[in-house]
């Protein structure tokens, strides 16, 4: 496709404040040999090429080059096998996260990654980011769940990596160094996953804290306590206000922020669980806490947590951070996200997945407003330099893509970063894959 | 250390059957800046360089090479770190992998990965190889446990890969890249590992087979049942026989497999998971099996497990596979390898991670017979050619060393194995981290 009005809707992400160019053209291949055509074509020719999924990235690794071809995987939703004996699943990269989860749920089967994305999102862009989501503080992230992967490679074969089999060590990791390398090294074009027996019912401890703080220490607390939670989601008031306000839901509440806690262990186990966290929300200094006896109303909850991003961007463009700290610093961290906010004169809602100390703030500025733009760039520099002097790391889930990449060298070392370029160069050696994001 | 007689012990692993060299010196550093040293040195001259833990790989990757540096970390035991807030343990590569359990035992954690050989192996060595081991088929295995590392890389320099925080994705996962390496990429010279809460009291099923076979039947009976064992191993009557001989434990039981099931879920679930393995058991057409009621008991045939491979070593030379296959083909795999011994005229012995699907069949010969050896030799290459053929690998988790190579390229697509050596080229671009193990 090239007409200039069609693929409009293929050149950048969800990451708002990312530049993007105009590609050259965009593509949306069926198959493996479709997409390596396109990959000899862009080597023959020195074309940059730019994979993406459904786009909902916010760092804007999927944004287009000026003159690139963007290789979109919508075309290619295909589940090929769902396995109950080896519990995995076999998908085209544009199977859209809920579908897949769908599909394994009518053979017992759970797919855990769960990116709040994951109404919209693929497996493809999924693993291209080695997307995080609600499950990670017990179930891991996408990287725990890709056992294989088809790619086409920088010199235009189609390769297989990885295996089917529970384990497997013949040479190095490259499928799990393909995921999370954002479109780098290669186009992914059918991934393996591995599965779960579908997860136990859960129960739902909800809390309500008078500040960030308070709620900060009570995630320290839990995860002091040894319980894993099956979720651990912190969500303020600005964005439980943004949700009501476009869905109606009821929702605002006498409390700055809410915590919700999730248990899926069973029976005896899943009540101590239970009860364990309620007591961690209590002792930090809950206003009010219970554990939810109204699966609705838990329910509710969650789904406000899932659209708390897309609440707030109806309000005005959103500057979106994902640091990520060691939950006993997560106090200290909400903290300083408190003082960026008023240090810089800016709207800072949150919503975390509070579990792992992997924060979301969100920098909301008014439509049109430049000078708010540029103290919300000054508070989300500030919150990176806070993550990284707290040993965190500027990206716990989202990706480098062009928004962090700052933030990626004043992480890793030189010598770290010298590394990924001789990996890039090693793997694509033509250097057409996303060239210019994650690292220069 | 350049005595002949004192390097002895330092110039090959457990795998019998692979070649070793010469080394020109063995070095004990005591610290990642004596590594530094040792590597800048070994790039200065062009000597090639290899790391070895405890040498108790079954693969012949720590093996001498004429003319190397031997880097023993035996003398690099610190635990600098136990972390009962994040939930991470910090240690140098030679500390024991038991020692390292123990120590995270006491502050109410528990350090997962559990290779047979872990009152021996090092952290260093699990890492290296990615260790596996018992509790893989619920807990995973050593890469799944680490979090980051440092390394003292092909240019010379320390580098920190990783993080400590639950989750990460600033830049490419160069530390998983690491884990499985077999010494090929780098030096590590510090290691963080992620640790869990410690494990539940465990509940074991045993069942007694007249043939590996059936025992096979009940392995994918349970996989398919949904159920996730804490451990699922299996062990033969040549097994068992040998470690009685050895150790007098009164174990040999009139059957020709057991197989040996736990569960750690807790209360009724646990109650759930031991009488469900009890029904695949008995239903796969198990002569004799039960919940053990006696503690000591399953642990004496869990320790039976564990001693299986030193004591079929004392009776002659063991050629050692770990193939993995997926595990509804363990049924035909166990039939194919009793085909091969058959074939070949050789013992075969059999212990196995079942519920992997990760088989250790250990092709024993007597003591000077180089016939045996040859016939043992042949049996090998068709279990890996019958392993490939069912979908599996070559190595589930003892690595390539150079025993599997040939199993390696039999296993990877050319292209594949070249993108091994560009990534290997990229990050040793001096050819000196273990030159020659794993691919030529």
């Amino acid at each position: 496709m090239t007409d200039t009005d069609v693929i409009q809707s293929y050149v950048h992400d969800e990451a708002e404040w990312a530049p993007y160019g105009a590609p050259l053209l965009v593509v949306r291949p069926r198959s493996t040999d479709e997409i390596q055509v396109v990959v000899k074509a862009c080597i023959e020719f020195g074309v940059p090429l730019v994979t993406r999924g459904a786009g909902t990235g916010l760092s804007g690794g999927a944004n287009a080059l000026d003159g690139c071809v963007v290789v979109s995987t919508d075309a290619m939703k295909t589940i090929r096998e769902i396995n109950t004996s080896e519990h995995l699943a076999v998908v085209e990269p544009g199977v859209v996260n809920d579908i897949l989860r769908a599909a394994c749920a009518e053979h017992g089967l759970w797919y855990p990654p769960d990116p709040a994305s994951s109404p919209w999102s693929t497996i493809g862009g999924n693993v291209a980011t080695n997307a995080g989501g609600l499950c990670c503080v017990k179930y891991g992230v996408t990287r725990d769940y890709v056992l294989g992967m088809t790619v086409v490679t920088g010199t235009g074969e189609i390769v297989h990596l990885g295996r089917r089999t529970a384990k497997g060590v013949a040479g190095y990791d490259l499928t799990g160094l393909m995921v999370g390398s954002e479109g780098t090294l290669g186009v992914i074009t059918e991934v393996t996953v591995r599965l779960r027996p579908m997860q136990e019912p859960e129960r739902t401890v909800a809390g309500y804290f008078a500040s960030v703080v308070d709620a900060g220490k009570a995630v320290a607390a839990v995860a002091a306590s040894g319980v894993i939670p099956s979720a651990l989601e912190l969500i303020d008031r600005h964005c439980l206000a943004a949700v009501d306000a476009w869905k109606n839901m009821g929702l605002s509440v006498d409390a700055d922020v809410v915590l919700l806690g999730r248990s899926d262990a069973s029976g005896m186990a899943g009540e101590h669980e239970a009860s364990e966290m309620l007591r961690c929300f209590e002792e930090a200094g809950a206003t009010w806490a219970a554990q939810s006896t109204d699966q609705d109303e838990a329910d509710a909850l969650f789904s406000a947590r899932r659209l708390a991003y897309p609440a707030l961007e109806r309000l005005g463009p959103v500057l979106t951070e994902d640091v990520c700290v060691p939950k006993a610093a997560v106090p200290e961290m909400l903290e300083r996200i408190e003082a960026a906010a008023v240090a810089n004169d800016v709207l800072i809602a949150n919503i975390a997945h509070a579990g792992d100390g992997n924060l979301h703030p969100l920098i909301s500025t008014p439509i049109g407003d430049d000078e708010a733009r540029t103290r919300a760039q000054s508070a989300f520099d500030q919150i990176i330099a806070d993550a990284l002097d707290l040993g965190g790391t500027v990206t716990g889930e989202h990706g480098v893509g062009l928004l962090k990449k700052g933030g990626l060298s004043a992480e890793l070392e030189p010598a770290v970063v010298e590394m990924h370029r001789s990996v890039k160069k090693a793997l694509d050696p033509h250097h057409i894959f996303n060239p210019g994001k994650v690292f220069d």
